[in-house]
């Protein structure tokens, strides 16, 4: 073998050492549960589909990013998302399953977007989705923040908000207006408060030739301020003619009441009225969440209501709710800030290491941990103890076994503990009950 | 919206319901418990990597099967294993590593073969490899049987036999008897010999010109028959002048003795002396593995020991060891057979159903059971109680609670198990403490 091929990963595509996968998995896994604590049912739909069935309702940016290709006489794409697969799914199988139809989907989705910092061509998505046949109690809008709220919280998190607004709000609003056709040059301006200040975006709507009243109007809703009730009630109080308007405020108080039913305090979520969450797919409420300390990250977990998912397959009206987190981005912003909760850094929880050429009883000892669910390694092959420990350390075991001549006569082994440092010599029963701890 | 697209599914690649999705995550998920058990370590690479690198080794059918595009400037493609990919991650990676790199990767891998029952052009494959940097000690080949063994008992099968050869032991053969040119085409009739007996499989070898003393040797080669150890005494009796022959048989002989001190019983491993597994990859031991209840699946999980894992991508000698597990295929023929040991068919463990207008209550009883990590699922649209009695059979999930008027005033709840038909009206820490059994 002479030339040699440059082993090299794509731009834009995450790979991890061993000790990050771990942290990752950790995160994946904890989501994965916090969904099924909710009884969220397993998909797993391919990641090649037909181009014309991915690309059913797609356009613009999605088109330009999607990587497409032939095979044989198939055009064939990869997913962008994981709700166009849903989409189809639940066309597909409509008449197997139960409605409201409540899934996860943990999987990869590809856009191939210029790679930049922190920007991914191959991400993982945790979506959950609740899908009703026909309609689809706004209850389950509430359920929503109850599901984000466990789940932020298993990621080890304890300070974040989830922030709720109802899309029916600004669209009513804007239409009352007369400003639909402006909505989403607004919406723009309106985004920039924060950084901007209140006047200048005042100066950017009077540029835009938007009459004094409205922008008054404007104004007074962006001023709403207080607790969660009584933006409600701030909301309730403007005279605002348009029932889309009242509708939406109606929705919001109903879902914000059962948020708190659902257990999820006052404490981690509030209304926050400007939130859009782009302007055509969602319907009614919309989700942000936001880790408080680290505010930069920009929502963690975001999604809403929408009308009607499938409706480039099927004239059924299937109206439903859902959020996502987008793991790989999230993974990697977390991991620049060292802000990972990683419980465990290691597979293997014991390093046996046989001190000795008999190792016949470190196998026995390794077969004998295993059998109590001990995910445990042997060490085998011929190197210095002192390579052996350096191989634990690498790998940040957290026990390591000795097993040398004299623990095989005495029928015990040595126990080290690979933080602390500590060791004992102890019978195997003992080992255990403490690799148990 | 006039115009709908057919959502259809690209054939060859499998999509499942709700309930079989449980079932295969409940196999993947032991599967990778398994391997964790042992102390491998997770990877996740790239489905998308550079064609060239992917195409660094392959040729013939794997280059006629890929999924290879364009992107921009970029020659990309979908890999078709895992092994190319750890190849290439070893090698990237190797200043990060501590070897002997144990790595288990579960993920999809891409081939367009022609679509056939049981044939896919996506499917997982679950792999663990143990890598050596510059050698790796025999003894760990003898440890993949040891996973094998737990990991095919945690999928709930008993009867099942891990078959053990040496790639040495037939080369050896082969070489001794200057038949190395011929080996390929000698091993593809050997193979049939279950089927169409030993005189074919003389008649044919003879077709061959193959000189009657050789025949003969390969004949007593074949007849060898007995207990492991049986097996093993008549090929260190064989008379065989062969270094390589020689070498085979004493690393066979070492594993076997090794695999029992591993845990493996006799009634689950043999020596299976015509076990090839293609013939340019692996060097020494080979493993197949048989469910005894179901032998048309074909091996279920094989594999064997490399010489040189990465030799394309760099100068460093790596050996290794290691096995796989066609997920995806195995998960499919089962599901044909009902040979699926599915534990749990549903998600959520209870449904609860509130039976009046006043649903607080059923939120309250859903929050506080979450509490107690048990995956529950509240049901809240506006139904008759049959619907939605049937939709908790439908999904069968295995308790339903049910909140009315008499339970909310009296602070319980009604527990129904569905599967026995028996319900009770307790309180909810009783039923909590039955929901927990």
């Amino acid at each position: 073998m002479d030339k040699k091929i440059e082993p090299r990963t794509l731009p834009g595509f995450m790979e991890l050492l061993p000790k990050e996968q771990i942290a990752f998995n950790q995160m994946r896994q904890a989501i994965q549960k916090s969904y099924e604590k909710f009884g969220f049912l397993p998909l797993d739909t391919p990641i090649i589909e037909k181009a014309e069935v991915l690309l059913a309702k797609a356009g613009g940016e999605t088109e330009k990013q999607i990587y497409r290709f032939e095979k044989g006489d198939n055009d064939l794409a990869l997913r962008f998302d994981l709700t166009v697969p849903l989409a189809k799914y639940v066309t597909q199988y409509y008449n197997d399953l139960s409605f409201p139809f409540r899934r996860y989907q943990i999987g990869k989705v590809y856009r191939g977007e210029r790679p930049q910092k922190g920007r991914f061509r191959e991400f993982y998505q945790c979506d959950i989705d609740i899908i009703g046949d026909g309609d689809l109690s706004i209850i389950y809008d509430a359920e929503m923040p109850a599901v984000i709220y466990q789940t932020i919280q298993s990621l080890g998190f304890e300070n974040f908000t989830i922030c709720i607004n109802n899309r029916k709000i600004l669209n009513g609003l804007f239409e009352a207006l007369g400003l639909k056709e402006q909505s989403v040059e607004i919406m723009r301006i309106i985004d920039k408060i924060e950084k901007i200040g209140k006047d200048n975006v005042v100066a950017m709507l009077e540029e835009m030739q938007i009459a004094k009243e409205a922008i008054e109007k404007i104004v007074d809703f962006l001023e709403i301020a207080g607790t969660t009730d009584e933006k409600v009630q701030a909301l309730e109080n403007m005279d605002i003619q348009s029932e889309l308007f009242q509708k939406g405020v109606e929705e919001l108080k109903t879902v914000v009441g059962y948020v708190r039913k659902f257990g999820v305090p006052d404490t981690h979520f509030k209304v926050e009225l400007t939130i859009a969450r782009g302007l055509d797919y969602y319907t009614g409420t919309v989700y942000e969440t936001f880790l408080n300390e680290y505010r930069s990250l920009g929502s963690v977990c975001s999604g809403g209501r929408y009308d009607n998912l499938a409706e480039y397959y099927t004239d059924k009206k299937m109206p439903g709710v859902g959020v996502s987190i987008g793991l790989t981005r999230l993974f990697y912003q977390l991991n620049e800030l060292q802000a990972i909760k990683q419980e465990q850094k290691s597979i293997a929880k014991v390093l046996v290491i046989p001190m000795t050429e008999n190792i016949e009883k470190a196998l026995e000892i390794g077969a004998s941990l295993r059998k109590e669910n001990i995910p445990t390694e042997i060490y085998l092959e011929e190197k210095k103890i002192k390579a052996k420990m350096k191989y634990a350390n690498h790998l940040e075991i957290p026990y390591v076994i000795l097993v040398g001549e004299d623990e095989i006569n005495n029928n015990v082994v040595t126990l080290k503990n690979m933080v602390t440092g500590e060791q004992e010599t102890i019978n195997l029963t003992e080992a255990i009950s403490r690799l148990r701890d």
